[in-house]
């Protein structure tokens, strides 16, 4: 007997090249990694040493790579709700801004952390890419929650809660890195810049340079609103990605969030550096911010993963009705009902989502040497009956309350549908 | 002691004018009906008189009418996700039709009309507006499934499934009414034409005479995709609305399905006859036929429910993230965050649906004397909190598998998230 874990009688989507779907098939586990995965009966190693207790049957259900959720403020499930349906100012300076004047601190961050780190394990997802204030805090409690992550430390030039003072602001992001570096291998560090808006150049070259020095991700709102587009054009006579892209910010582990408001140009420059975005179709239509033009982005080769955003401006953290609505908002806004079909979005959702946060060597599809980040998705229920091809079932049919197993790291944190 | 039964320590939603919040607030429901409902220490009747085992404990969850889908074709949820993601020729004349043609019998009508009539209940949904063909065989399951259910049996002037000649589709029509008027309070007929591109001018005045004689509501596809309005246009010089409208076909018996191709001059015709709309805004987005200028239309003063649509198209029949489309999609489209707040939303999913189905008597509400179709929605998972609007919360918030308890007239059909 061996302290391997046995994942099987599923249908196995790998999110592989080539998206193959293997039926009755098995993830074979060992530590935190995959051994092996493929047909049941053609894995390599014998079966039969696995431990009775370490089998997990699927029961004819999905078992797929764990969802990438590339970009939230976990922290802000304490907001949930607290104002919508409001015009962008009055929501932001009149609600959001205020609240979080008053409420964040130390504790409310890690408490609020914690249950988010919840909300994502139970909708299936395995990783997240944090960007918020008190980010150590962040990724303590994702430490201690079991998902695997990005937390980026926040860089303003204003007040902020944790950094008082802005001139130290990239001095605190720096010292959040070498604070967390070590807490645990799921837990990455990154920089967080809020935006082109709300950081001067020198603010955002002096990120820049700090997250290249220590080799991380540098995450920046980017190309959110129109309001933005015109401010940067007004100060700099360019477009946003122009702009960030003339201060060296674009290269391969920088991550533009939203990208709304975007052209052919800045499009081409975004993949000449290799730059990622995350797309968060939920938040930019809730807020009416616009709608980003991801089919082309991902025609030009620019890798695209999927966001919630935080939870003010969503409302929830689920990456299931993210793909729904990301398939369906561009197929009516293109006129088109082939782009953004079932196979793209859900490679958003997993393997193009790892590798838009830098981590597409260690998650986001299953295959041999990765890390064991698995889930299994019931397809029992009426709702997802009958099932001709699964990825249009999970795409266009599926739930986030239908996952029912949810592995992080090799290790099982929900089991039957519910938190362990 | 009675046989009433007593639903309490719930967020009562009545969806009444004014859409009061009722802490503490609980129904008292005697035979079918609603006998009174407010706070729970205000109710008239002595609720010592309730036996135990006709209490419900909502548990602080929110307790509210259940939604009304005003728009769906049952029986396809057979056809769930068999072609996804192709153009809409393809997808109609490639997959849906020559499916229909091969698979479509009275047996398996019935059989599919229950399937979809448990997914309905288990996601919260009381009443279902539907339209087909062997439409007797979906009302019996209808009846069966305890759901109440407005049934339009369909008009085409092509050979249809159960009526191989369709001169002689108006006599269908008329015999499925007084075959199924007496099958059971809940189930109440209708007369569904297709389209005006698949129905001549005559079968829809005929059609529609027919559902005058007998007094019920006369569905129809209209103004869905830019193809129809041209065709048309092109046959009759005037717009689809105007069509319609010059046939006599409108009036508050009308239910136009879509409406996504429609004017400022259409809505006015609509509004003037006081037909009724009901949008879908997932399948008109999946299928990119368009956005319906829903925002516009409600300004108007014209009843607006939403629909699901049929699951080749959607693919499932849940009005929980119906909502939350809507919500999401109008904003982003009038660049507006304001439009299509939370309770429109929910007004649209519950009384106004009910209103636009000719329903709006009987249910889409809690209130004294209406039929006792009352769901409760868990707010305890962490998606769902804080909660600090209950509106905001079931629109941005909640999944259809938040729903705990379905009750449609006076029946419990669904505990603990569980069919009975």
């Amino acid at each position: 007997m061996t302290d391997d874990i046995l994942i099987h009688n599923g249908l196995l989507l790998t999110m592989e090249d080539g998206l193959p779907v293997i039926e009755n098939g098995a993830v074979l586990i060992r530590d935190s990694q995959i051994l092996d995965c493929g047909p049941e009966n053609q894995l390599a190693l014998d079966l039969g040493r696995v431990h009775p207790g370490n089998r997990m049957d699927a029961q004819g259900g999905i078992i797929m790579p764990g969802l990438i959720n590339c970009h939230t403020h976990i922290p802000m499930s304490m907001f949930r709700g607290l104002a919508d349906d409001l015009p962008l100012d009055v929501w932001l300076n009149g609600h959001v801004f205020p609240a979080e004047a008053t409420r964040l601190n130390p504790d409310s961050v890690h408490q609020w952390s914690l249950h988010s780190c919840q909300e994502l394990l139970l909708a299936g997802t395995t990783t997240c890419c944090d960007g918020y204030f008190f980010e150590a805090q962040v990724a303590m409690a994702m430490a201690d929650s079991g998902i695997r992550a990005v937390a980026g430390q926040g860089v303003i030039d204003f007040p902020a809660p944790g950094v008082p003072d802005p001139t130290r602001n990239i001095q605190a992001a720096t010292a959040f890195v070498e604070e967390i570096r070590n807490l645990s291998a799921r837990i990455t560090p990154s920089i967080f810049c809020h935006s082109p808006y709300t950081c001067s150049a020198a603010t955002l070259v002096a990120a820049k340079q700090a997250a290249e020095d220590a080799g991380i991700l540098f995450q920046i709102h980017a190309a959110e609103t129109q309001n933005e587009i015109h401010l940067i054009k007004g100060l700099n006579n360019r477009s946003v990605i122009a702009y960030l892209s003339d201060l060296g910010l674009l290269n391969e582990r920088t991550l533009l969030v939203h990208s709304v408001w975007i052209d052919d140009q800045d499009i081409e420059i975004i993949h000449k550096h290799a730059a990622c975005v995350a797309h968060c179709p939920e938040s930019n239509m809730k807020l009416a911010s616009g709608i980003a033009p991801v089919p082309r982005m991902i025609d030009a080769g620019i890798t695209v993963g999927l966001g919630t955003d935080g939870c003010a401006s969503n409302n929830d953290q689920d990456l299931f009705s993210e793909m729904d609505m990301a398939a369906k908002l561009h197929k009516v806004i293109c006129m088109d009902p082939c782009v953004m079909d079932a196979r793209t979005c859900l490679k958003m959702a997993t393997i193009e989502g790892a590798r838009a946060i830098g981590l597409g060597l260690q998650t986001g599809s299953i295959e041999r040497g990765k890390q064991a980040d698995i889930i299994v998705v019931d397809v029992k229920k009426p709702h997802m009956v009958p099932m001709y091809d699964p990825y249009s079932s999970l795409v266009y049919s599926a739930k986030s309350s239908d996952v029912s197993l949810v592995m992080v790291d090799g290790i099982v944190r929900v089991r039957e549908g519910k938190l362990l």
